[in-house]
């Protein structure tokens, strides 16, 4: 090879292919005074006929990969692109000022989003704005003579490779055009790892270097496993990455044949392992995962992929077809956790110091109550099509459950009363603030279920925000006091006659799935790509040995480095 | 009365006085042509003039009330005001450019901000560029006939009305002059509120109002048990309110009795009652206060309000000074808490999502080890002169004591090579992360001492930032999930045979004290001016019969109200 680059490995595997870089170009823009009219209106006119051949490449891939629904869209595009009254102003600009194309095209963006800036409230004058501004950058990428990238406009399947974030929801759009992902910055714990792990997608994050040192179509071989990226690899090294994905292949093969099994352990306790979903984009990979359960259903795509507050009708729609989808099998749907990192676009909502301990999930929801009954109502009403659970994320004290718990039955009681037909729902809450474990036993004699939500459990436990590179080290699973907290919570629902589940990153981790085996945790939510994987190694532990180690490992542990010792030492023939 | 503003009860008691505002007025300049010079150098001299006197007035107040240390700035101040070269060039900037005075001023501001940026790490320049932006600003202030408020100037004790934090520091410097405090902004649970109570000052906060309602001079009484506030009140109400403080100095006397007093419960349980300290400046009201040890002395000051790094020295003669002070009795100091909310001001540091979750405290002291063995070595050497114990921030794993301890005995080897004499120092930490409350078996085994620090506890235990007044409603002291946080570390700290302190706002408590002495606290550091009404307390509770109250709130309370309701049942009279 040529050079070798380091990073973090983010996710499994090896990948081969040439680098696509999704970064955005340089779109800056300067106002230039033009002499020659003609060539400048000729100039433009050229740009606006490859931007329109451009998206509709891209609506077309949409529509053969992703479904009609999804390029919808880009037909709205193409229709500005052919509005007379918008491309005839930017004419007109570059007439009656003598500036060049790509600064009247400027011009007038200002102006479209002025108008329309002040009508924030109309959904659809919205949705204008943002199509508008997606196709102002691809008119000005084509002006400057620069690529604005998209994975639907690649022929094959690239390794992506990016800065960080940016791209993120690119490849989630578009995952099978994606065989590996380089980022710059990012750690194990990122939102591109878990991105990455959740797709299955090999994956090296924070390299600092790969948008410097890449360049588009150079060869590349990933190793996520690993953590390096070889650049310019020789023929034998492809040849070696490409026997380690065949191999891969082949043991994803064997794992298929789990896909049908029970989850039980070596000596028969049998467990539920469920898929976490972002989005409904994900159900036929849940569908074929293997799940028995659907143990997250997160709902904030509904609400952050639109313009516009989602009506109780859209949303319906969707939890019935998750719901029917999954029969007889449950499914766990969260009420919106907004708030912390994720902000509604449509709701101004004040910058808070520290989002994540601020006005997040259920704070919001009890502070914002139509759009929280809203919710509850398309729920009630589709839980005639499948096995529904309600949960309330982000529960902190009994008194926000029992409110939540109240304006649940007041919707329920409403829709009972206009004979509106419904099935049984249990409703639960998350178990992610470390107020809520630690009087677990209080909860539990109110709720139907427990989720653990690990992510920010840890995270508030040891007071660390993951996402921040500073005290990333600090974000630690297996710290004792995490384990105590979750052994703890499962002890309570246990006590209480009442299932307890896990939702969060850590429920897919096999250093600690022989602890949560052994304190008899009930459920396992994680991503579709680690359940065949998790199934064939909870077949091989037996649960009852694991509680004594799980024990051991609560009362005395005193570090993370201890509690993987202690795990490792116990099981050392699954955790090769 | 004329009217009635309503606000929070932040700070108990009651006072009467005239309005003074501390908010900065607008000093926003805009460029003006002068036609007639002389007049305008006539006027740039007046405003001279004028801030000469007015800080001279400043300068001979502080000295006064505060000392000559306080007062050494102002020297500093005045002498830039009589420096010609800077005064002259507002001059020739006046003359050369015909600008208006005020506007002059600001340019040669601007060139000093940039003759001095460059030159950061020059702690002297850097404290002249903060005397010249004092300097400007009240020379400006002068020119646009605007007052810019200093409690130095005011003649006699006031009311503080003022928007929010920015006043919190002026009060701090100047309590002698504040009868109360009312703000805008705020809750109880807030900076100011916390200021107000240290300060024994009464105080109404959030009432939203205050500074567009009341202006300079006005009589008002504000009552910081009820939260409100009288503007305009009747002979009456005025004579009402003089009782009331009279009743409250006749308190006061009676609580002084009890300085010499030893803090024991009526069944003959001892506790010490230690006082919080922020900064040296304190140390006098410390002294007074009846404290048997000070048992949180923040070094953060010495950071914050220094222009450049202390050095071990001035570290050293600070630390010497507390400890000779208050010798025989201990002084626990901790080191060095930044980040989160506060800032070094020459360290850059990069801007967190989350700061409370973020790169505070000891995770600095690690990160930049320098100034940490500087302030190790300084509290080393100043044990030769007290009682020292020393305190870490902010501990979450094993592994941060452990490394902070041996950088400790690192320190304390080194200076014993040189046979530098030291005393005996007791080694702790916080407990305020709740990952350490949960390991509090473990931690208790490798310190000399614990202390909960209720503040950050409650606020990662609840997700909640209590300056965030979206969810300062549950930053909730009495939730059962922080009682029981509490009882097991007071219990993990006994069985390991080491004494467990509280130096949160919770120690103070009037509710939360039955518990905490039911649980067999140790040692309570708060506010001095509690200490006294604490001691009263005390002396009139029974510790055995609470270790049963504590034990039945702990096991069963499932919120804060029922928790207040349990507590307000068992010892009726004393909580009246």
């Amino acid at each position: 090879m040529k050079t070798m680059l380091k990073g973090i490995a983010a996710s499994d595997g090896v990948a081969c292919g040439r680098v696509y870089r999704l970064d955005e170009p340089d779109l800056h823009v300067s106002q230039q005074t033009i002499t020659d009219l003609d060539y400048e209106l000729n100039r433009f006119r050229q740009a606006l006929e490859a931007t329109v051949s451009e998206i509709e490449t891209i609506k077309t891939r949409v529509n053969k990969n992703l479904g009609a629904d999804r390029a919808q869209v880009f037909i709205a595009q193409m229709a500005m692109l052919k509005d007379r009254d918008l491309i005839g102003n930017i004419e007109h600009q570059m007439q009656d000022r003598h500036v060049n194309a790509e600064f009247a095209v400027s011009l007038v963006s200002a102006t479209v989003e002025d108008e329309l800036a002040a009508l924030a409230d109309n959904p659809y004058l919205q949705e204008r704005l943002t199509n508008w501004r997606a196709v102002a950058k691809r008119l000005t990428a084509h002006l400057l003579g620069v690529t604005l990238p998209d994975l639907a406009l690649v022929s094959e399947p690239v390794i992506v490779v990016t800065h960080d974030l940016i791209a993120s929801e690119a490849v989630a759009a578009n995952p099978q055009q994606v065989l590996g992902f380089i980022t710059d910055a990012g750690g194990r714990t990122s939102h591109s790892s878990i991105l990455a792990r959740s797709l299955n997608i090999p994956a090296v994050v924070g390299t600092q270097a790969a948008t410097h040192e890449l360049t588009n179509g150079e060869l590349v071989v990933v190793n996520g496993t690993q953590g390096n990226v070889m650049v310019g690899p020789t023929t034998e090294e492809v040849a070696t990455a490409r026997q380690t994905m065949a191999q891969r292949v082949k043991n994803q093969r064997k794992l298929e044949k789990l896909k049908h099994f029970e989850t039980v352990s070596r000596d028969g306790v049998g467990v539920t392992l469920a898929a976490n979903m972002g989005t409904v984009a994900d159900l036929p990979r849940v569908v074929a995962s293997g799940a028995e359960a659907i143990g997250l259903f997160r709902t904030e795509f509904l609400y952050l992929d639109a313009q516009h507050l989602p009506t109780e009708d859209e949303q319906f729609e969707i939890y019935r077809r998750v719901l029917e989808k999954m029969r007889p099998r449950p499914v766990v749907i969260r009420t919106l956790d907004v708030g912390g990192d994720k902000n509604l676009p449509y709701r101004t909502s004040q910058s808070e110091a520290n989002p994540f301990m601020g006005a997040r999930a259920i704070r919001q929801s009890l502070a914002h109550q139509q759009v929280f009954r809203s919710q509850l109502r398309a729920l009630i009403r589709a839980s005639a099509f499948g096995q529904l659970k309600i949960m309330f994320p982000m529960i902190a004290t009994l008194d926000e459950l029992r409110q939540a718990k109240a304006i649940y039955d007041d919707e329920r009681a409403k829709l009972t009363a206009k004979r509106v037909p419904m099935g049984e729902i249990a409703v639960g809450m998350m178990v992610e603030v470390p107020a809520a474990a630690l009087l677990a036993d209080r909860f539990a004699n109110e709720v139907d279920f427990m989720s653990i939500g690990t992510n920010d459990l840890i995270g508030y436990t040891l007071a660390a925000d993951r996402t921040n590179q500073n005290v990333a080290y600090l974000y630690q699973p297996y710290h004792p006091a995490i384990l105590r907290l979750i052994d703890r919570v499962i002890s309570a629902g246990h006590a209480a006659g009442i299932p307890v589940a896990m939702c969060g990153e850590m429920a897919g981790d096999p250093i600690a799935l022989p602890l949560l085996l052994g304190m008899g945790l009930d459920e396992f939510s994680m991503a579709p790509g680690t359940i065949l994987k998790t199934r064939q190694l909870i077949r091989q532990l037996d649960a009852h040995e694991l509680a004594s180690l799980a024990e051991t490992t609560v009362n005395s542990a005193g570090t993370s480095q201890e509690v993987i010792t202690m795990v490792q030492a116990a099981v050392p023939n699954v955790l090769k």
